[in-house]
């Protein structure tokens, strides 16, 4: 068995819910397979703020510095949203999170349980069989450039800015993943407008140069936004900056059936982050009835990249998997025209999996 | 019948094989209502740095000042796109005839013919009667502000810049619009990470006061490209920035069926622009099988918002819509699965239109 020190940050909203579940589906992990994970918790986003006006305390960041991998649920909280003035804000402590840990890529992959094949808006013969892996970059672009507001408040600015080394190093990581599935790797930046994206593309055809057994295709976002939906199957892996990267993966949620399914790794030099796609889902924070898969597959992740532990993270995944089979849905992946699903809340959700996985 | 001065500029790409279209339908619309419609040409895009050295002559830039609106095509070539070191570029002419003449609205109408109900890949009970009006922005964001790339050509960035009167004057568009619709507007922006969106999000917020009748949503862009595929039918108006509105929309296309079937208004002060929202499209140009539908209702939006002639406006539209209940299609919106589809190019189809115009 190995050692290893989990953190677990619940964060804001339905975090605190279902990361509940990927804690326990590690515990079981540990248990069943006889390795030795340690868990502490930390507080980041609107919860730390309340409790220290801080949204990444000192305290979190050290002992996310010193652990092995990071749990991490959601963040941000409707009054936050209403209100643009507030200067402090729940959001910051992911990105801090994110840059002071280097986590500079974000893997994201887009994969389908065939249980879910219904779930979805998009028709099931244009789903079947897509399977999707994306790289967005995660710790430059508009995200992290120069923010300005001018005095008198009416003009506000944030800069998109990207460094060689930056596009190079995600590029490299993409490359190789492109390599180990089918090689295939598609770039989306918007080159016809944006210099950003001009070097981005520039970086990307050199860094191609190294890998010609891979397939390169460079793809406008507009365009990429269209066929994310048309032909979700004409995708392997997908590179992209930060932005494009954020809005490209909500959208391809919809290829899994639903935001609830979706899991992702964050890596850079060390420690690894994992985190469902959802966000904090304000509307049905409380309710119990948020899907807990997401932070499922998140650990699920976690066994897999960070720990080098496959076969149990393949033992995560069927047990998820068994559980669709069986009929179980969260509200979200409910198909109304499906008499046998029994639809239930996040805790007996979990709990399936957790049977499941003994 | 009312005199008006008409500038085409057919630009690259199928934009020279469709454009003609939207013309002979504004010529029979003409003839048929008694109007004086004057046509004059101008060159843009690839074919005028092919021709002067300049993506947009200044005598193109002339005429459009003094016609009353523009039929224009589309912009883009792939030798620019392989090459992002080239420093003229195509777009630039598009992005220069835009904010010269103030075009700040962007007005991109999403609507499902019910005869294309089959040709999306989402599914029909998603949506159908699905309704939507964009309003982008169109000479702001990232894409007009200040451009730099590093001399050692390692590090390049776009400024993301909006003041406050320009997201005013479309806010107000946008909700004089949705009034007289379905009196919801849906702003969308990503305050939660960049300064501009809180900008953006605290204009839309006060001039939402002056429309107490017009319900108003603030989403972020992730999510918006997610509802839109999971339930377009929520939206009635969409109010965003340059860049998210260049997304979202091509995104959108695949609730209209086809990028092929949508149209655009670009209006500011005075002359209106009208063009396809689909691009160049490289791949198939010169193949004559392009879809000339997104040009002709590029004409009825003309007829309609620039030269105030509904009726007009409205029988183009019905044209289109006999000539798909009678079974005609371009490849992009052809079913496979529908045996009674007559599959023609963009000629046949043209003249389809034209014949149930008369
Ligand atoms: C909460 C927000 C800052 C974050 C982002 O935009 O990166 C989220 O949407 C995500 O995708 O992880
Ligand atoms: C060609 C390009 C500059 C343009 C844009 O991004 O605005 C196009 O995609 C559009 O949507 O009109």
């Amino acid at each position: 068995g190995v050692d290893k020190k989990i953190l677990v940050i619940p964060g804001d909203g339905i975090g605190q819910e279902v990361t509940a579940w990927g804690q326990k589906v590690l515990m079981t992990i540990a248990e069943n397979y006889k390795h030795n994970f340690s868990f502490d918790e930390g507080i980041m986003g609107h919860v730390a703020i309340e409790a220290t006006g801080n949204p990444l305390p000192d305290e979190t960041l050290e002992k996310a510095r010193k652990s092995d991998a990071i749990l991490f649920g959601a963040i941000g909280h409707a009054k936050y949203d209403n209100d643009p003035t507030l200067k402090v804000r729940p959001e910051q402590g992911l990105l801090k999170i994110r840059k002071e840990l280097g986590l500079y890529a974000n893997l994201r992959p887009i994969k389908l349980f065939d249980e879910l094949l219904e779930a979805s808006s998009i028709k099931p013969e244009i789903l079947s069989g897509a399977d999707i892996l994306f790289f967005r970059e995660l710790t430059g672009d508009v995200y992290f450039g120069e923010k300005k507001r001018t005095e008198d408040r009416n003009t506000a600015s944030d800069l998109m800015i990207y460094h060689r080394y930056e596009v190079e190093r995600i590029a490299r990581k993409a490359y190789e993943a492109a390599r180990s599935r089918r090689k295939k790797l598609c770039s989306v930046d918007k080159a016809n407008v944006l210099e950003a994206s001009r070097l981005w593309r520039e970086v990307v055809q050199e860094v191609a140069k190294e890998y010609p057994d891979v397939e390169t295709e460079h793809m406008f976002i507009d365009n990429a936004a269209m066929q994310l939906i048309k032909d979700p199957k004409r995708f392997d892996v997908v590179l992209t900056g930060n932005l494009f990267g954020d809005i490209l993966t909500d959208e391809a949620s919809q290829i899994a059936g639903s935001m609830g399914m979706l899991a992702s790794a964050s890596v850079g030099d060390s420690t690894g982050f994992y985190e469902p796609i959802h966000g904090s889902a304000h509307d049905i924070a409380g309710k119990g009835i948020a899907n807990p898969l997401a932070s499922i597959l998140s650990a699920a992740l976690m066994l897999d990249i960070s720990f080098g532990l496959k076969t149990e993270s393949l033992r995560v995944i069927k047990a998820v998997e068994t559980t669709l089979k069986q009929g179980y849905r969260t509200m979200d992946i409910a198909n109304k025209h499906t008499e046998n699903h029994l639809v239930m809340g996040t805790e007996a959700m979990g709990a399936k999996v957790l049977e499941n996985l003994s």
